[in-house]
């Protein structure tokens, strides 16, 4: 490999950090948005599976270690920016730590008096068998 | 409408932002990462088309202001996490200011010698016929 300008090219914030989009390659579902570094952006290039930066752990995350619900990497794209990262992913099993399939599972719900944030997907697993 | 609870549940971050995806409600297809705070939430639903914050011009950015090419509102989703949203929406013309529909065209493609962003989708419209 030569010098990373592939990896120069991505305008990090202050920490480092630029957020991911992880879609699902064969439902296009947008499944979790997360962060990553250049280590873990290497890493995930290494192993095929998706890899990301913890933020509150400040540790890398590969995605599934504990639960097996590993993503495997199908297509990688950066945005005009250069700033944000779109993973294409096979999903083993489901993307949520809640149990549910995608973590975009809040719906913001309007009646006249309020408005709320509203659970509408169906939880698959209890969170308590996917991390024993 | 009662006191913002459903504003108050998001977990802006120190500069009061969340990052949003916005998605193509018809084909699912992810269409950038943008910025939101309080007032450009808001406006987004008073108004019924995406409103992010732009972080460069630090000002309210009625996507489409100039171009034309607005979102409409489809469904509005947040996270596990409650520190990401995102959009579904009807895209009119094409959501990149390169006159690509979608802002992650680049792809990262690997050979045995090197990695590299090559762009991948097409322009659809010059740059200088969206913004005259």
């Amino acid at each position: 490999m030569k010098a990373q300008n592939w990896l120069n090219v991505i305008r990090w914030n202050e920490q480092g950090l630029i957020p991911v989009i992880t879609q699902e390659a064969s439902t296009h579902e947008v499944l979790m948005l997360a962060w990553i570094n250049r280590m873990a952006l290497e890493e995930t290039l290494r192993c095929g599976e998706a890899v990301y930066w913890s933020r509150s752990r400040k540790k890398l995350w590969h995605k599934g270690e504990e639960s097996g619900h590993v993503q495997k990497i199908v297509d990688i794209r950066l945005d005009c920016d250069n700033d944000a990262l779109l993973f294409l992913v096979e999903q083993t099993g489901m993307a949520c730590h809640t149990g549910r399939h995608a973590c975009f599972y809040q719906q913001l719900q309007t009646t006249a008096e309020n408005r709320d944030w509203i659970a509408v997907d169906p939880v698959l697993k209890d969170p308590k068998e996917i991390y024993k």
